[in-house]
């Protein structure tokens, strides 16, 4: 298995983190970079950095107005009298509706959904970054290399076309998604990261093409609040191709596997021809963010139902949040997924 | 001339104020009250508490659920753990189509539009004694009463039907515009406020019966940033009844008089019965929050041209934030309001 990784990006480094009306530190650091990859190296998986593929990858799934924000608004945002470090909304609007604005502060709160994703003076170059690794990765599978795991940091999957939030610029598993779209015809998202992929869920919500499966925390009680209920079933061409399985907080490894089985099986039906899956490691019992409740072992028996889909998958790093655990999940997963190939390269 | 004030309303003090990504002192402060006070006291002018009306004037304009957000909120934020003691949101949805959230978190984040309307212990009571001094005044206009002056803080025209914004939790000028036209059966409002009435706006955006007019900075350069733009016209039975005249920034006395012209050509052609000005003192060239440069003298101007609108009239406070002209600047706009009368009591 290929591991897809730049050094790129580290640079990015929130602080702000506002949270229940406290400022807190953000778990959202680069040193969550590190305990990946020794999960990696537990493995002896190589690491490959992904060539620059500009901005063409994020631009089949984000606007151009949006990508514009993040590459320049960090240096605008300097020029406003009093500016903090860091772009940080404070007022939004009620829908997408309403005007475009004009102004720095405006477009902050229309392109930034929470107080979750704050933009320093890395941050474009380092999501730049991360997209690359979701991309290039979906390359190589698309390819027939094999399935690849793209290591990337900062995550997406809470990013819509043109807009931020909780931690994530760039929509990596909707970029990688959109990647292998081009090649087949018919592709399937599986989102097992703690929160769901309403980012990812709001860029296919109206297509037929490319199925939306994810399984979380249910959001009556947890970010990100206004989506993921069983009931958003996608519209439009898309009607019956987003599939959302909340669960109960506290949920352990059975709960989760049995939940994976409801994915796996409409997976099957939508006749999907390749795979992503949005892999965040948070629904891990220990981590910081608890909600769910997943062993490390419960890890590996994920990825190893997850290879036995047999579809080309390319595993996109969602969160995960420093722990002891962090790179021992990351491995757990990994080595289920391998085992579960029964080393046939797909 | 009444005026219709509580002392209740000075319970509310905001102290979190976010604005371009650094906390700073909150201007809507309980001493506007006194600066304001002595502007009335200046020119000898009754004070009158209004009644205890409950949440009936607030439930004419306002949804039920955000009603129960505001009066039960802060209570059930204490319970969020590691909470602060004000209640701020962080994560915001995209669209009023957005499912509905049920946590305290959640519901922040769908009825407070930005980090600039804080509640802490007291918001609500001082919030609904605000409304009341709006619907009091509005009360004694319809009952043939003369002009009144409700002295209404925390202010009110940055809320919409379902969310707070701006300093602003109960829209004080859509109450008493909803109450008189109860009375009567054409309503205009007019805001000089140096911010555009974006909830006034929004609750009356689709009747006919209500015509909104709004004098600002324009919404290219300045809060609120999404509305207030020329092309906000009104939409369905309220087609044509919006109206916004945004200015450039930094206009002045006879910019601004100029707009009221056509704002006051618009009143006519309307037929309104009964006026409410939402009398923000911001556009003052000394205001804390400057964006317009009208001066004492202007704000005596404007007085004076709006009373010769000839209509029953309620004057709601909004905006206006502490300087050493705040007082004189509402004696200015009062005693030229009293002079255009002639004495008549209309």
């Amino acid at each position: 298995m290929h591991v897809i990784f730049s050094d790129a990006q580290r640079a990015h480094h929130p602080r702000h983190f506002l949270a229940a009306g406290v400022v807190r530190d953000c778990p959202e650091v680069p040193a969550r970079i590190d305990h990946l990859l020794a999960g990696v190296a537990a493995l002896g998986l190589p690491i490959t950095a992904p060539p620059d593929l500009g901005t063409a990858p994020a631009a089949a799934v984000h606007t151009r107005a949006y990508l514009d924000f993040l590459a320049g608004i960090h240096a605008r945002w300097q020029a406003v009298p009093g500016a903090g470090a860091e772009v940080i909304p404070n007022v939004h609007p009620r829908s997408r509706a309403d005007g475009y604005p004009a102004t720095a502060v405006g477009q902050a709160g229309w392109h930034q959904a929470d107080t979750a994703c704050p933009i320093g003076p890395e941050t474009w170059a380092a999501a730049l970054a991360s997209s690359h690794a979701a991309a290039h990765a979906a390359d190589r599978v698309a390819a027939g290399d094999g399935p690849a795991y793209a290591l990337c940091r900062p995550p997406g999957h809470h990013a819509f076309a043109d807009q931020a939030g909780g931690f994530c610029y760039l929509n990596n598993t909707a970029i990688a998604a959109e990647r292998l779209r081009r090649q087949v015809a018919r592709v399937a998202v599986l989102d097992i990261d703690l929160h769901h992929g309403n980012g990812t869920q709001g860029i296919f919500f109206a297509r037929g093409d490319v199925l939306t499966a994810s399984i979380h925390a249910d959001p009556a009680g947890f970010y990100p609040y206004y989506w993921g209920h069983a009931g958003e079933q996608g519209e439009g061409g898309g009607a019956g191709a987003n599939l959302n399985l909340p669960l109960a907080l506290g949920t352990g490894d059975d709960g989760v596997a049995a939940a994976l089985e409801t994915a796996c099986a409409r997976i099957a039906a939508f006749e999907a021809q390749a795979l992503v899956v949005a892999l965040g490691l948070d629904a891990y019992a220990g981590d910081p963010l608890a909600g769910l409740a997943v062993s490390t072992p419960g890890f590996a028996r994920l990825g190893h139902r997850i290879a036995a889909i047999g579809l080309p998958t390319v595993l996109v790093q969602e969160g995960g949040y420093p722990s002891p655990a962090l790179g021992d999940n990351l491995a757990a997963f990994l080595g289920g997924f391998l085992a579960g190939t029964d080393g046939a390269e797909r």
